[in-house]
């Protein structure tokens, strides 16, 4: 487990409990299935997801430790199948440090066990959710579907605007913090008008959380940008900090928008291009503002000996460095 | 839809609100996700899960026709979404005479429109089902998931028995089948001793539909088997014909075992070895014992006008000619 948990026993318990509930939701007949959920949900993830539903939960009038862990499991795993069918069509070999499903196990492997993945997350919500958060829960998952085949879809795309990107983002990253947040609150009996409070702070924290990511692929060392910014736009796939210089200085980079293949001297020239024309400097303010919002709503929410430990986990998070 | 439906005024018109149903879901921002769904659900598949619904549904209590559709469309849609995924598995390029989604978008848009399509169940079953069949629902694609992984992994294997093929065929088709047959019972008011009862004549017809069509890929012209049987064996998908006549005489197959591609000389021989050696009829005989057993279950099902039309679609489901 990421050891940003050490900090905070109570949610570090739980959150093993968690991890327990997923590895007994994983066993069955076929061990390839159990194995790589098993690898999976041991490969150090953050557990951010099932920390929300967590943190979410300790407002509410009637918090059931057994219930709120297995909701909580409910949104890693369907975390986890929608990484193992995003590495399906990103053709990736590596997450967290191992081997992805699809290169070890094969693409074929690899979408069953996604499959399966999700039956998983609705027999235990069906088990000790309500209608009601299934109902939320499948929603959120088809808007996730819909963001991951936009983001398929909008490869070496000349046409993508920064809203479509904030879209995007907004369902394939946003989405599930805003439904873990909701779910924990909700089915600890807060009110709905707290817990879309909450599903409100998981889409502030989402947003600036996956803008900050995506940063992140264009600074740093030139070691570490190859590695990172190469892979997505090798793969066609354009960030903020490109499309903002874009929006800057549209003509620098026409020759580009031709392509459907980039070479190592292409992706080199338009990290440079991206940083010249005030990409990442304007996507950081705008992660900024997402995260300025996110912080404002955590502080009008009800007092609870759990707002400070919310407040430093979201900065943790946020305010990585640069 | 089907023209055997036509002589069933009743069943065909709640067939058709089903039909709109699936379409009213498969609306998204996404045109390539909603023609695809729409035209996969318009290609003229029998709706034989849905009718299975609609008619145990006659012996309810309280059938409500708006819930029974629904419900009837969350089967039609597991079954597209386990459709989709299959291809994307098995390389296939037509599915009822049209191409596939996995050939015509891609594997990768067909990875998202299976998955689309499950959260498009769930979605409809929060809706308008109990927590109950929600469990049962996820719990049936966990197995029917673990029945294609099963037939993934057995490929050309030489030691597959009867007994694992019947576990298979138990997942991947029977289960779709009592699942229908049950959810159509048990929400509308049958008790459940009866929908269990319902739930074991999907599995006795479920059983002998697969091997029938097991039985079909082995009978017929010399062309339309090569089409078929061809296409099974090409994959190193062993059924029950093939594994009766290795089980009388496994010495006259023994060098196919050594092998993991087959030619055009190969599959003939394979396909004589099998007629050969009784492998059609001992399972046209187990065919016949599944569906008797089926017949003499709907005989004991309390009387109800719908009693004759489930004995005749069965029939023509299970009578077709070898």
């Amino acid at each position: 487990m990421d050891k940003m948990w050490n900090q905070y026993p109570d949610i570090k318990k739980q959150l093993k409990q968690v991890l327990k509930i997923i590895e007994d939701n994983s066993r069955c007949k076929d061990k390839v299935i159990e194995n790589s959920i098993l690898e999976l949900v041991n490969s150090g993830g953050k557990m951010l997801r099932p920390a929300f539903v967590i943190i979410a939960s300790k407002w509410g009038k009637n918090d059931d430790i057994g219930k709120t862990n297995s909701l909580a499991s409910v949104v890693e795993m369907m975390h986890m199948a929608t990484l193992v069918h995003d590495d399906i069509i990103d053709d990736s070999k590596m997450r967290r440090g191992q081997e992805t499903i699809q290169s070890k196990y094969g693409k074929d492997y690899a979408v069953y066990i996604g499959d399966y993945l999700f039956c998983a997350c609705f027999k235990v919500l069906a088990s000790e959710g309500s209608l009601q958060s299934i109902k939320v829960d499948s929603k959120s998952m088809s808007r996730i579907c819909l963001g991951e085949i936009n983001q398929m879809n909008s490869k070496f795309s000349n046409k993508i605007s920064i809203k479509e990107y904030l879209s995007r983002i907004s369902g394939k990253t946003a989405e599930l913090f805003s439904l873990s947040f909701y779910i924990g609150a909700a089915e600890s009996g807060c009110s709905e008008k707290l817990s879309r409070e909450f599903w409100n702070i998981g889409h502030d924290v989402g947003m600036a959380f996956q803008i900050i990511d995506d940063i992140l692929d264009y600074v740093g060392t030139d070691e570490s940008i190859k590695k990172s910014a190469g892979n997505d736009i090798k793969q066609g796939i354009f960030t903020l900090p490109f499309l903002y210089a874009v929006k800057e200085n549209r003509k620098a980079f026409e020759e580009y928008f031709d392509k459907s293949h980039y070479d190592e001297e292409d992706i080199k020239s338009i990290i440079d291009l991206v940083r010249k024309n005030d990409g990442v400097e304007k996507s950081k303010a705008l992660a900024l503002k997402y995260s300025q919002k996110a912080f404002k709503r955590i502080e009008r929410l009800p007092d609870n000996t759990f707002k400070d430990i919310l407040r430093e986990v979201i900065e943790k998070l946020l305010y990585r460095n640069y």
